[in-house]
C-alpha cells in the first residue's frame, strides 16, 4: 500500500484536535500521508522514533512533524503531543483507516461444516475451512485460507490473515489479530519413555487468547497438555515465536521475534522478551521483567529485573562480566607476569 | 477439546488393569477425565510430572492419581505403576481415544490429480491438493489444506494437520504425524559463487521420514542436495525446527523447538537437542548426546556426552567455566591488588 | 525425485563443452545422473564439495567427477574446471532441467478477483487466491495454495511454492523463488505505549524483493512501517528467517536459517549471516561482513569484518577470549596460589 495513494486528507489542525495535540505553526496545512523523516515530502506528516533520526529534522521535506515540547524544529509545522509516538499511531489510524479488505459475507469457495455460528457481520474470505461447532463473532475477518477447527470460539473484531490455523477447541477473545501461517493449538511436545520408544502424551488442553492480543506470522502456540495455554489481554507477539504447552503469559507483555518459551512457564504482566530469547520450562518470570536479545533464561526471575546473556544474569552483573571478558587475554598475561616475577 | 466434555468413563480398577498397574484405594471410583493436579476436580485422574508439583498432592481435588511405589498420598485413590508418566499417557489414550476428525473418503473440495493411489480407508479433508503419482496408505488422515507433491509416498496411519506441505518425491513411513504448516522437502540452501552472483545448486534429493516420527508445526526439513535427508524411526521433532539438506537423524532422538541442524550433519540415536540449539554442518553427533538449550555445537561430539554453551563444551568443563565467570569481576580486583602489592 | 529416474543423458564431452570445462579421461562416457561421491554408481557424475569427502575419491563407483587442476583421480574420468562447484551446479541444470511442474494456464480451483493482470504464459496452480489489482509476469509459476494480495506485482520467471503468502502492495522482481509457507508483507512489530496498553502503529509500508532473490520456507519478511522493507538483487535467504520492518539488505548477501534481523537495520552487499544470528535494530552491517553462527550483533559492523559471539566481537578478539575461557578454572587456581604465597 504505497503511502502516496492515500485518498484521505486532513488539515494539521484537524489532526491535532483529533489526537489531543496542539499545533505549533500552520494549522491549515493539508496532510494526506505519513512518511519516514528522511524520505518524506510535501503533504506528509512524520515523527521521530529514535534519536538517531534527529539529524534529519532540519532537512526533511515533510510538511509537518509530531514532537514533544522539548524539541525545536523552526522549519516545520508541528503537532505538539506529550507522547509523540502514540500521537503518530493515532494519526496513522486517521489517515489510513482501512482494515484488511474482505468481501462481506462468506466467500463461495469457503468450506463450512455443519452447526457453525458465524455472525452475519463477520467476513469469511476465499478458501477458508470452518469446522463444525465453530463460533465467529461480529465484524471478525478471515482474509483467505484460514482454518478454524471444531468448536473453536472467536470473538468480535478479530482479523485472521491468510493461512492462519486455529485448531480444535481453542478460543480467541475480541480484537485479536493473528498474522499469516501462525498455528494456534498444535500439540504440545510431550512423550514418556517406554520400552518401545517414546510414547506420545496425548495433548487434550487448548489455547486461550484474550482480548487485544496480536500474534505475528509463522508462530506456533501449542495447546496445553491437560489445561490451557493462555495469552493475556493486550500482549503482543512478533513472528516465529514458539510458545509451548501450558505456558501462561500475562497482560501487555511484548514477545519479540523468534523467542521460545518452554512448557508450563509463567510469564508475568508487562514483560519484554527481546528477539531470540529462550526461556526454560516450569519457571516464573515476574511482572515487568526485561530479557535482552538471545538471553537464555534458565531460572525464575523476580519482578522488575533486567537480565542478559546465557545463562541469563541480572543486568549489572552481566555487564560487569562482559566488560572484563574483553580484558581476559590481558588478565592472562598479567597473571603470567606475576607468576614469573614472584 | 475441553476435558470436561469427555463422554468416556471407566472405573479406576478398569484403568489400572488396562495399563498394567494396581489400585491402592477405591477401585470402583468412576474416572471420566484427566486434569493437572492443581486444578483437577472430582472425576479426574491426575499425575505428577515434575517434583515442583508434589506440594499439590495433599490439596488436590482429583479423584485419583498415578504414582510410583515411593510416594504416599493417603487422601487419594492411587494407581501404582513403575513408570507413572507412561501410565498416564496410556490412561489418556483410553479416556480420549479420538483421532483428529476427518470425514471418511475424499472431501469434494480436495483437488486430486491423475494417477494418485489413495487407499480407500484414507481420509482426505477439505481443500487438500494431491498431485499425480502420490500414494497414501491405510487409515491415513489429511485434515485440511494439505499439499502432497508428485510421487510422494505416505504410509499407513499417518496424520497430516492443516497446511502441511510434502514436496515432490518425499516419503513418509507409517504412523507419522506432522503438524500444521510444516514443510517437508523444501530446497536445500546451496549456491556456488560465480562472476554474476550466487548460482543455485539444484536440489534433486528428497526427504525420507521413517515410521513413528512426529514433527511439530512450522518446521522446515529440506530435501537432500543429491541424496536423501532422513529422519529415523521414532524420532520426535518439536515446532519451528530447521533441518538442512542431507542431514541424517537416527532413531528415537528428541529435537526440541527452534533447533537448527546444518547441512550433511549426522545425528545419532537417542540424542536430545534442547530448545534453540544450533548444530554446524558436516559433523557427527554420537548416540545419546545431550545438548543444553541454545548450545552452539561446532564440532563432532562423542556418544554419550553432554554439552552446553556456544561453542559447546562438555558439561563439567562448561559448568566450571560458568561458575568462575560469575567471579570474574572479583578475580580482576584480586589480580590488580596482587600487582599493586608486589 | 530419485536421481535414478532421470531420462536425460549426455556424453561427458558434451557436458564439459556446455559448461566450459575440459575432459581428462573418456569423453564418450554416458552420464545420466548426479550423486554424492560416497553413494554414486555407474552413470553418475559427482564432485567434491568439502575436503572431508576427498577420502572417497579412490573408492567411488561414479563414472566421472568434476575437479579443479590440482586434484588427481586416476581411477575416474574427470571434467576439469577452475570452479568445480559452479561447474557441478551447471551440470545439474543440464541433467535435471525441469521446473516445478504446474499445468499451463489457471487451475479451475484457483480464485481470481477482478482486475488482475496475469500474463498468459504464467501458470497458476490449484487453490491459489489472487486478489484484485495483482500483476503476475511471464512464465511465473504459482505451484499451489499461493496467496497474492491486492496490488501485488510479481515479475517474470518467478516460482512461488505451495502456501506462500504475498500480502497487499508488495513487489517481487524477476527470477525470484520463494519456498513454502513463507510470508512476505506481514505487519511490522510496532506499538506505542498508552494508558490503556500497547497501541498498534499501523504498518503502511510494503516489501520490495529484487531480481534473483531466493527465500526459503516458513520465513517472515515484514512490511515497512512507512516505507519499504527491501531485499537486494541476488540475495539468498534460507528457512525460518525473520526480517523485521524497514530492514534493507543489499545485493548477493547470504542469510542462513533462523537468522533474525531487527527493524530498520541495513545489511550491505555480500554479507554472510550464519545460522541463528541475531542482529539488533537501527544498525548498519557493512559490505562483506561475516557473522558466525548464533552471533548476537548489537552494534554496527564495518565492511569486511568477521564477527563472532554474543555480543559479537571481531574474530581475532573473540578467538583470544574464547581460548582463554577454557583456561579460566586454571587461571582461578593460579591466582589463588599467588595470593596464598605472597
Amino acid at each position: 500500500m504505497p503511502t502516496k495513494n492515500n485518498k484521505n486528507s486532513f488539515s494539521l489542525k484537524d489532526l491535532a484536535d483529533k489526537i489531543g495535540g496542539t499545533v505549533d505553526g500552520d494549522g491549515s496545512l493539508v496532510i494526506n500521508s505519513a512518511a519516514p523523516i528522511d524520505i518524506a515530502s510535501s503533504g506528509d506528516i512524520t515523527f521521530i522514533a529514535n534519536e538517531k533520526y534527529l539529524k534529519h529534522l532540519a532537512s526533511t521535506n515533510a510538511s509537518a512533524v509530531i514532537l514533544d515540547d522539548k524539541i525545536e524544529a523552526s522549519n516545520l509545522s508541528i503537532i505538539r503531543h506529550k507522547n509523540p509516538y502514540l500521537a503518530f499511531a493515532l494519526v496513522l489510524d486517521i489517515l489510513y483507516p482501512e482494515l484488511p479488505d474482505v468481501a462481506t459475507g462468506i466467500a463461495p469457495s469457503a468450506i463450512l461444516e455443519d452447526a457453525t455460528a458465524i455472525d452475519s457481520s463477520a467476513r469469511v474470505g476465499a478458501l477458508c475451512h470452518i469446522r463444525s461447532g465453530a463460533k465467529i463473532g461480529k465484524e471478525t475477518r478471515l482474509v483467505s485460507s484460514v482454518f478454524i477447527g471444531k468448536n473453536v470460539e472467536i470473538g468480535d473484531n478479530c482479523i485472521l490473515y491468510p493461512g492462519v490455523r486455529i485448531m480444535d477447541g481453542c478460543t480467541l477473545g475480541n480484537n485479536v489479530s493473528i498474522h499469516s501461517s501462525t498455528v494456534i493449538g498444535s500439540d504440545g511436545f510431550g512423550y514418556a519413555e517406554s520400552d518401545t520408544g517414546l510414547k506420545k502424551i496425548k495433548q487434550i488442553g487448548n489455547v486461550i487468547i484474550e482480548d487485544h492480543v496480536e500474534i505475528g506470522a509463522n508462530c506456533t502456540i501449542d495447546r496445553g497438555a491437560l489445561g490451557p495455554t493462555q495469552i493475556g489481554i493486550g500482549t503482543k507477539i512478533d513472528n516465529l515465536v514458539q510458545i509451548a504447552h501450558n505456558v501462561q503469559i500475562g497482560r501487555h507483555s511484548i514477545i519479540v521475534a523468534q523467542v521460545g518459551i518452554s512448557g508450563s512457564t509463567k510469564i508475568g504482566n508487562g514483560v519484554i522478551l527481546a528477539g531470540q530469547v529462550g526461556v526454560a520450562g516450569h519457571i516464573e518470570i515476574g511482572d515487568g521483567v526485561m530479557a535482552g536479545g538471545q538471553a537464555g533464561v534458565t531460572k525464575s526471575v523476580k519482578a522488575g529485573t533486567k537480565v542478559f546473556g546465557t545463562p541469563a544474569r541480572e543486568l549489572m552483573k552481566s555487564k560487569r562480566i562482559e566488560a572484563i571478558l574483553s580484558r581476559l587475554p590481558d588478565m592472562y598475561k598479567r597473571l603470567k607476569k606475576l607468576e614469573e616475577e614472584k
